[in-house]
């Protein structure tokens, strides 16, 4: 069960901080950290989050990642379902926990709470959108935790450099998912269009982890280091 | 005594560096960092500060995790009073310094010295807000300086990465303390509010702390590793 | 084949996450991450890249480096020039993809594809600062990957934090290249005064890379380690 | 004579990106990458230069620097005369190419060229703001270079990271000196206050380098690791 615990406190640690700081920034112009602090923000949590649970559940927070894994064989068909259940409870908490604080600042009709969107792209673009930026993301994910190139210890900055990286170039466009349970949260919680276009932040990531596995394996034949995968 | 004036000395830096870049953007708004540059400069002032003295005292800035240390029987109840104080004493020195040079920079009575405050929401919900911070950064630090996932010697990269995302989301919120330390000392020179909203940054940190404490012991059962901690 | 296709993707992820930022950040100020954003996009994409393929092709994701590894004898001509060839590859693949993503929020006419520009500055200014910024880039490439000073591991944040550091001073002046892939993809999309500058952005970085050989085996006399070269 | 070439390229590197990015931003508000952005150019350039050099000369690129480690009985005095000669002629190289550069793009008599200043300040006010981020900082580097707690490869992050928090407090005060070499090059080029002001930004770092050398070996006594010294 600790594992499955892990990945919820993980995952709760990067929705809280990711789209808090990403909710915080719409409120106020005048204090916000911009599309660049955001970013900052989701990658400094998923480096927060997978050091100190990482070793306990390998630190996914993403059922995204917890596909790819799957499809890699590093993790059974059972844990990546219990793995994206407990991820996506992780992600309602700490979804819940924001409106609670922010509801007080904001009148709740406009309270944002970080949903992702189609925006101003037509649904087919911010579908590649999320299939490129899941590509890449969940590529790096595989390589980093499977090569000898770099110390294990090393993997997970820069798996959270990347994914500032990713939100460099997604907030303005979708507000980057690359991530069901962070996506499904403000969903539920806003319904409406991001209820509707929910389907985008869901199936457009899963597909673009599992070609970035099979991307992976025709590129590199190294072995997985056993020490980062639980 | 060594230790102690460590722990004085690592606090000072992290008061002097982390408020002084946030006092010296409310004077200046031109020439303002913004939110993202003064989480940064908390961040890095940790990052600083733990690296040049953590082999002697642990590093630890913070009554918060000093309590989290000695609940967790890494450190004496002895030695969590005394850093405390050191650590309030270094703040105040800092505090003092930083008064000094923005003094003639600004009427004093427009000095805001970087104090915590409650703000614009309510005490319930400032108190909510710094639980929830000091509860995530305190498991975090109490999770890498005690996991073999990750080389001690990265330890406080993670950590200075965690404290700049905590401020990424507390920064226009309650100005995030997650420090007693790092609050008694503004609020001793400013008084009024700050003074009487003080018992906020003290109490939620070190519940904050505790809970942590707990959550780390029910998840992770690894032993600690003897060369980081004293 | 293997690593030509590496560096294929490597070079595609440096100019879709690095132009791809630059772009967005041309088409609305308000949601803009700056030049600072700009750069963080630069290095962190690098770091992303070349941690992800480095250990089947080096990483290179650049002519210029190509060029530098190919007169320091780490890398065959042939392989020089096919690294060149997939690399340009791959660039144009990633601007093709951004034109798709980016035509339908603009005219395709207001388009800047992140071309690089001699803008403001006379040829002559724009070669010496293309010169000296891949002078320096290429150089710390060089020493970082051969000496025993740093871990091999470490190389490559220490190589993304320099093309930061690069971008830093040259977005505001040319763009900064110091990569004719980088360069050669937007020009050839853009035509016009974008192809018609190119010759700048491919030659001077070549200069530079063959100078920082030069002053890097003067003063640099450090075998290079086998484990960071294919 | 390697160290001594090693050492002026360095601080070359260090004056080229750090105070270039200064002017830059100086010149044009609407591209400017802020106060945050110089002080990453800063950070980033020591990380830059000294990996690059650092296992030829040390990478102290300040004459500061050099002083500590000759107080500390690491450099002889005849090495910190050259180190220091040396470092002052780099940054005077680049102070030189920066002049060409941008003098192309605004009238010479408004060319700042990143001098340091006293600014609003007094100059008792100035003195101890550099007194303090020079201690601070040599403190740090005094540490981080001769602990066992972090590894050797790390050290030159962590000395980056802390010249970044170092001038997140001092742009806005000083502009950050800490460095004579650095403050030296643009007031030669200036002359003015620039130059009658100049001794503030030599003598304040030295005493500055002094007193964190009596206060390292006051609070640590740990020996001196070899490979990180020449």
């Amino acid at each position: 069960m600790k594992k499955y615990f892990s990945e919820l406190l993980g995952t709760f640690i990067l929705v809280f901080f990711g789209t808090g700081t990403a909710i915080m920034s719409g409120l106020n112009p005048d204090t916000s950290v911009g599309a660049l602090g955001i970013a900052w923000a989701f990658g400094l949590s998923v480096i927060a989050a997978a050091y100190s649970i990482g070793h306990i559940s390998g630190g996914h927070l993403n059922p995204a990642i917890s596909f790819a894994m799957f499809l890699d064989r590093r993790l059974s068909g059972q844990d990546f379902a219990l793995y994206s259940v407990f991820q996506t409870i992780g992600a309602l908490l700490a979804t819940a926990l924001l409106y609670l604080i922010f509801s007080s600042l904001s009148s709740p009709n406009e309270l944002v709470l970080g949903a992702n969107s189609v925006g101003e792209l037509s649904v087919m673009t911010a579908f590649l959108v999320e299939f490129i930026l899941t590509f890449v993301f969940v590529f790096v994910v595989l390589s980093v935790t499977k090569t000898k190139f770099i110390a294990p210890n090393l993997a997970v900055v820069i798996i959270g450099f990347t994914l500032t990286m990713v939100h460099l170039v997604g907030i303005p466009l979708t507000g980057t998912s690359v991530n069901p349970a962070r996506s499904i949260a403000p969903a539920v919680f806003m319904g409406g269009a991001a209820l509707s276009e929910l389907w985008v932040f869901i199936v457009a990531p899963m597909v673009g982890a599992a070609i970035a596995v099979l991307a992976n394996n025709l590129l590199d034949s190294s072995e997985v280091h056993p020490e980062v995968n639980e």
